[in-house]
């Protein structure tokens, strides 16, 4: 039965059930607890087959890796229309969802560690990084950041990613408020540079003239006006 | 002579200055960039000698990593006094001291890598994280943090981090105005969880009832006001 199963399936169907198969094993456990034996049982096939696609569990470990950061890259990618924070809320909800579903090999991953801490890996994280950047960069409209404005727009996506981290240590805080607190973020930080660039004041304004008063930001600047000191 | 020197050295001392040629060589360069030669000829001793006190460059790479650890755990202790804007300030300008003397170092350490993404190095970078976020909540007078909280302290840490790591990369913003930029940034991610959480409002109200009209605080809050939609 099995020998039937394997023969029917090509060289890159094959290659993509391994892979398949091995980022839900590497999403749910740190990679360095996932063995190639369990991998070819979820498989459904002998070990020395999982060698025959892929020399070694690091390479299977990257393919899968590679995956995940598409799934991802795709997961950034909203309409240019409509409000900006609206459009990065539906993006956080959508980052969260990928945390969700990869919890322990997100947080494995992006803490580092000998099992997952290539040269190849990060180049991996940074291209998602990078992706994340251009995105958010589009729906800016801006096609030459200055300094501050990469500033902003990078520290933010870093931001994100430990808040996520935070987040998956023990979830002791609803996600749809760190989904909404990271869009409040965003602009924050963006406020707290436009207080000392006279560009990126402008940008900012520019983009609040567009929120609608029921927006995440203009909830938040009400918000924070009764904090102020009276 | 070179003899005559290296007799008069006992072990520790002997130790301890191969720590301190080696943290200055991987601080300026990657370390996976760094041979033992070079650092025999830096110590002026040979290289068998340095395998003598040494078993090879990852354990001389660790021992210059804690140096640099507890050097920078030492540089967040500031005294409880005066207002808190002013003190992180303080401990933003001694950060950005010691990312300045340790830059490229710095920066290989923190991108990760198979040279320096060992277990040992990631709890160090762990361990420095965790006398920063102690340091602040003693700072904030907090004994029992809640979650809110812990994320704000900790997500703002690794904010301090990025930013650091981008100032290094062409350093295209003056240090000083991150180093203010990041304790307004404090502020602001402390007002957006405020902003929706009682706990951090009663907080933030606490702390910016002792700072001075002219400290770095209260200098964010009068500018963000112009920005204010009209």
């Amino acid at each position: 039965m099995t020998t039937g199963v394997r023969r029917r399936m090509g060289v890159e169907e094959r290659r993509r059930q391994l892979i398949g198969v091995a980022l839900e094993l590497f999403s749910h456990r740190s990679p360095d607890e996932v063995s190639i034996d369990e991998i070819a049982a979820a498989a459904g096939i002998s070990r020395p087959l999982v060698y025959h696609y892929f020399p070694g569990k690091l390479s299977l470990y990257e393919a899968a890796l590679r995956r995940a950061a598409q799934d991802l890259a795709e997961r950034f990618v909203e309409p240019q229309e409509g409000p900006l924070g609206a459009r990065l809320l539906r993006v956080m909800g959508r980052f969260f969802d990928f945390v969700d579903e990869h919890g322990p090999g997100f947080s494995a991953l992006m803490r580092g560690g000998p099992a997952v801490g290539s040269s190849a890996t990060n180049a991996l994280i940074d291209s998602v990084r990078q992706a994340a950047y251009v995105q958010i960069l589009a729906h800016l409209g801006v096609v030459a950041p200055s300094a501050r404005l990469e500033l902003v727009v990078r520290s933010w996506i870093s931001l994100a990613e430990s808040t996520a981290l935070i987040w998956l240590d023990g979830r002791r805080i609803p996600r749809e408020e760190l989904q909404r607190q990271l869009v409040h973020d965003f602009a924050a930080l963006a406020a707290v540079s436009a207080a000392y660039d006279e560009e990126m004041a402008a940008l900012l304004r520019h983009l609040l003239a567009d929120e609608p008063g029921d927006g995440p930001f203009a909830a938040l600047i009400t918000r924070l006006a009764t904090l102020a000191p009276a």
